[in-house]
C-alpha cells in the first residue's frame, strides 16, 4: 500500500466564508464536479459508507475523496485501498472544514477531470453544520445507536442537509430506536430533507443512496 | 412534572480560560462538591449512564446535575424526574462549556450544600477537551458501535480524561468492537486513564463506576 498524501490545512484568511462558499461551488459546478460533504458524529460510518459506495461506483464514476480528521490517517489509508484518488486532510485541531479549507484539499489532490468528491468532515455534530463548505450537496449520517432524538437535540445539522442517512439498520433489534420518530423530528425540521434508512456493513438501503448520487451527478453535469 | 429551569450561559469575557478554571476548582474543594465532567459523542449514553448512577448513589449522596445543551432540554427532563437537583445549560450554538459558563450554572442551580455535581457537556468528541471547565474529574464515555479506533482518531479527549467508560457493552455481539484494542490504544495515549466497561442499559457495570465516584467524593472532602 502506498503511503497517504497529507495536507495539513491551513486556517482561513478570508474573512466571509459564506461568500467564498459560493465562489468554490459555482467554481466547481463550472467544472462540472459535483461536491458531496458528508458530515456526522464520530463512529457513525462515514468511512464504512463511503467504502460500499466506491465500490458500487467507482467503475462508472470518477471518484476522489477528502478524508478530514484531526491527526490521524485511519479513515484514509482505508479509502485509498479502494482505489480511488484521495487525500487527508489534517485540520490541525480545528473541528470543522470551511470553504478555503475545501479548496486547498481540492487544489492539492486535483479535482477537475473527477465526477464526483466526498468530504469526509471531522465526525462531530455541532461544528461543521455551521460552516459551508462549498459543497453542492450535504449529507448526514445519524445511526441507530446513537438515538432517534438526535434530530431534536442538534437540530442545525439536520437543516443543512438536503438527504439523511440513518445507518446501522442492521442493529436496530438490539436498540430502542423508532423509526417514524426520526423521520417527523427530521421532517419538522427540514421538510425537503430526504431520508434513507441503510446499512453500510450488510449493503441494505446503500443502492438507493447510489441512485440519489447519480442523479446528482448528472443534475451537476447538465443542470 | 415541573418545567425544567433553563440558563442562557453567556459567552466569557475571561481571556484565561486555564487560570479561570484553577480558581474553580480550588473554591469547589474548599465547599468540598465533587464537580465531574462527562464528554462523549451525540448519543453515546450520557443520560442514560447519568440516570443509572443516579437511581443508586442519590440517596447517600446529594447530587447535582447541569445538562448543557445547544438548545433543546430532552436530557434535562429525563434527569428532573429522577428528583436531583437539575438544571439546563442553553450553549446558545456553541460547542463546549468552559470554566466561567461552568461557574454560571453552578451558581444558578446552587451547588454549596451538594456533594457531587456532574455536567454533561454538549455531545461532541473535539471542543469540549479544548477547554478546562473547572472540574476535578473528566469522564469520556465511548460507546461500543462508534468503533475502538476512536482513541487513535480523537486522541485529545483520552488525554484530558481519568476515566474512559466503554458503554453499550450489551451491544457487543453485533459489532466489530475489540475491546483489549480500545484499551491498548488509550493505554498509549494516557497510561493513567482508568477504562471501565459497562452498559447503561442493563446495569452491567456501573456499580464499579458508582464505586469509583464514592472513593473521589471522599477524596474531595478528606484530602
Amino acid at each position: 500500500m502506498d503511503s497517504v498524501k497529507i495536507l495539513e490545512v491551513k486556517k482561513s484568511v478570508l474573512e466571509d466564508n459564506d461568500a467564498d462558499a459560493v465562489v468554490l461551488r459555482d467554481s466547481l459546478k463550472g467544472d462540472g464536479v459535483l461536491y458531496v460533504n458528508i458530515m456526522s458524529s464520530p463512529g457513525s460510518g462515514k468511512t464504512t459508507t463511503l467504502s460500499a459506495v466506491i465500490r458500487r461506483l467507482k467503475d462508472e464514476l470518477k471518484i476522489g475523496v477528502m478524508e478530514a480528521d484531526i491527526d490521524s490517517d485511519v479513515d484514509a489509508k482505508t479509502i485509498q485501498d479502494l482505489g480511488v484518488r484521495s487525500i487527508q486532510l489534517h485540520t490541525g485541531g480545528m473541528c470543522h472544514l470551511d470553504a478555503d479549507m475545501s479548496r486547498q484539499g481540492l487544489k492539492e489532490m486535483g479535482s477537475e477531470d473527477l465526477d464526483l468528491v466526498f468530504l469526509e468532515n471531522v465526525g462531530n455534530l455541532v461544528c461543521p453544520a455551521e460552516f459551508d463548505t462549498g459543497a453542492q450537496e450535504n449529507v448526514c449520517i445519524l445511526s441507530v445507536p446513537e438515538g432517534d432524538d438526535k434530530p431534536l437535540k442538534y437540530p442545525l445539522i439536520f437543516t443543512k442537509c438536503n438527504l439523511v442517512l440513518v445507518n446501522k439498520i442492521d442493529a436496530l433489534p438490539v436498540f430502542d430506536f423508532d423509526m417514524d420518530a426520526v423521520k417527523e423530528h427530521i421532517a419538522k425540521i427540514n421538510p425537503n430533507a430526504k431520508v434513507i434508512p441503510i446499512s453500510a456493513k450488510t449493503g441494505e438501503g446503500v443502492d438507493e443512496f447510489c441512485d440519489w448520487l447519480r442523479d446528482k451527478v448528472k443534475e451537476q453535469k447538465n443542470g
